[in-house]
């Protein structure tokens, strides 16, 4: 059995710094990390550079993310990322073991195939673990989902590896159904390149994408109309404290479903067990009555035995599948609460300018023309905020509808299975 | 709930002699009790008088059962009670609480109904008890199935009465099909006497037959054809063991029914309802989202909520409910097999007899007269044990496929219930 170990905490939102993306803050790249001190926290993430329009750019930006008012439904619920022309899945297949050195290093290489293109591409966990870096650092105001925990020891096993596999699986949904990131540069080349050389090209394309981090927001294309700040501040706030709710809440489910799943395996599966030894003992005991052909009572009984015993290990069976699955489920949907507070913070970090500019501006210290264009960058912020939300939202429902619908059709059809067994060990008794 | 512990060791067969029953034997009558001197006991039960004809009788027996041979069958196994001529049932309904001495001693009254008669009779616990005292010191050769044990504290609650009742039902079903027992005539009087003056009269009468204990057998009607003393032995040691091997069985599956009842009032229950209140919890994270009418998913998982916390009940209610009746099945079932050694010595006893009379006759002490009329008595004494060891078969099975049949047909039901419930869960969560 998997250890649930590898996958109870998901920590995304807290990167630890490597020299890599030192470099890149050094070059003029940004990243993002957690960070007590806010305002230092705004300076690195390109944040500052972005409202205050200090960042300079050597060219414009391949993608341009577009937000949408939808009218029919108004407000700030209206706001809307612009969905891509084509929407596309990804699969991710035959985790299978290659190596490198001459067999010196040893990895899993997951299959990924694209929906539209039927590309076919080979990756490794270390390639997501960068492409997740990218993401989370070019895309601040965007959760990006948990990628499974990386596990050291044992990391061969099948079912580790096929447990890795789901959820790489459910992380690459999460992309491709994101209009924003299914069109993000840095996947598509993540998901399509088959060429070595190339793939590295791409990799240091991506790494010095002058778009990252606050940068990101001059890339989006927001309306032109000025956003109401009390409105806004009331649906991030209440988004912020969902989010917390909604991550305790599935913590909740998660850890229920493990201790469910250790009951069926254990307690569960030996009651079972132990009424089937009851039912073989007494089995046993009518042999003594030394009928030659057994008695249709005591065939019955000996089936009995046999098919409690089938269906104790059945229950062990439920709870490492389909609980499993469910697991796997609330993983990334927790995962992409627990990322909600930093992606938050970024917002409250612009959002605080506003209140800012009006001081400056009662000070005299600040031009008109220059606060109407801090105004103008934190909308835009504000816009990719509201338009995440409430991709988030429906990506939400979308989230529960998909897992507990699967969870309740799984659970229905195991209680329906021991039913029929039941059933027919029950007709055996009946008189012939 | 109703604790276990009225029913978990039924003690038939080592019945505490009374002040009455000791005046029955000084007044000729016989009683059976359990003694480790075999011989004493002997004496004592009325087989030595019967098996040397030193009884006297005053008038012929009123019950003369038949043993026939079923030709068809042959052997050992063809020995038979012959069947009555009418089966009947009689219900046990309606337990209530009557009073008496101007209700200063209240006690429970249940109701018989004989299916032929259409008579109703009114009888207390106490009478029950009579009844089965009667019955066992009659019928050496039967074994008498147990009553339910007697509870003093909390004897008046209405689950406990309940189960009684069931008790007491399946008690009166195994002497309603037993060939000699429903024959019985203090049984039949138990049935159907409704006049209190008659009723005492019925009793004195009872207390006083003649052809209780080792005269029993003086009632009998054996064929007339000579029985093979090896087959007879292997037969009843048989019959011995396979006895002592299915009541230790049958209580393996009681206990292990009494630990599934727990686990379900406890632990199932409690899984159940944590889940519950897990989703009950994510239902209200979802009200923060501050959506004025709940999406067609959050009403899904609030009404997940409610459902799975029903869900944990019924694992209560089944436990208390089904599996409650299993136990009275086992405990009736397991007590008959523990009278069954009780039987089996009584037999012994009378079979010693074939060993020392062919000492005596060899010694001269017994006349080859003597020692044919002693063989005699002891071939009919045979002859009703091995007809009850194949009534007490069909019983058997009878008995297994009733209540297995039952037992895995209610739990198919419970089984298929949840599915069905946890089906209607999934369809919630379908998109419209």
């Amino acid at each position: 059995m998997v250890g649930r170990s590898h996958s109870t905490g998901p920590e995304t939102g807290s990167q630890i710094i490597s020299k890599q993306q030192q470099q890149q803050i050094a070059t003029g790249g940004t990243t993002r990390i957690k960070n007590l001190n806010r305002f230092t926290n705004f300076v690195k993430t390109g944040m500052e550079g972005y409202i205050l329009s200090t960042a300079k750019f050597t060219c414009s930006p391949v993608e341009q993310p577009q937000i949408i008012l939808d009218a029919r439904i108004g407000g700030v619920e209206g706001v809307m990322w612009s969905n891509p022309s084509t929407y596309y899945t990804c699969n991710v297949t035959k985790p299978k073991k290659e190596t490198k050195l001459k067999g010196l290093k040893s990895f899993i290489a997951y299959s990924l195939t694209c929906s539209t293109t039927g590309i076919q591409v080979s990756r490794r966990y270390k390639q997501f673990d960068w492409l997740h870096l990218q993401l989370t650092n070019k895309y601040l105001i965007i959760p990006i989902p948990p990628l499974p925990e990386k596990q050291v020891s044992g990391r061969y096993e099948e079912d580790l590896i096929e447990h890795r596999r789901s959820i790489l699986q459910l992380w690459v949904n999460k992309i491709c159904r994101h209009p924003v990131l299914s069109q993000s540069e840095v996947w598509k080349h993540f998901m399509s390149c088959t060429d070595e050389t190339k793939w590295k090209k791409g990799k240091r394309l991506a790494e010095r994408d002058e778009y990252v981090g606050g940068n990101f927001f001059s890339s989006v294309n927001a309306p032109n109309v000025v956003l109401d700040v009390a409105n806004v501040g009331t649906a991030v706030e209440r988004f912020a404290r969902l989010s917390r709710s909604l991550d305790e809440s599935c913590r909740k489910i998660y850890d229920q479903v493990v201790e469910t799943q250790k009951r069926m395996a254990g307690p569960y599966k030996a009651n079972w067990q132990k009424m089937a030894a009851a039912f073989d003992s007494l089995g046993q005991s009518l042999d003594i009555g030394g009928n030659a052909n057994n008695s249709s009572v005591q065939n019955a009984i000996k089936t009995s035995a046999h098919v409690l015993h089938k269906i104790g290990e059945q229950h062990e069976e439920y709870g490492h599948k389909h609980l499993e699955q469910l697991l796997d489920f609330l993983f990334v949907a927790k995962g992409t609460f627990a990322a909600i507070p930093d992606v938050v913070n970024i917002h409250k970090s612009a959002f605080a300018k506003i209140r800012e500019n009006e001081r400056y501006q009662n000070e005299g210290k600040l031009s008109a023309e220059d606060a109407e264009n801090i105004r103008q960058k934190v909308d835009v912020c504000s816009y990719s905020m509201l338009a995440e939300i409430n991709h988030q939202q429906s990506e939400r429902d979308l989230d529960f509808a998909t897992m507990f619908g699967s969870f309740f059709s799984q659970q229905a059809a195991f209680y329906h299975n021991i039913g029929n067994q039941l059933t027919h060990l029950a007709s055996l008794y009946k008189p012939k």
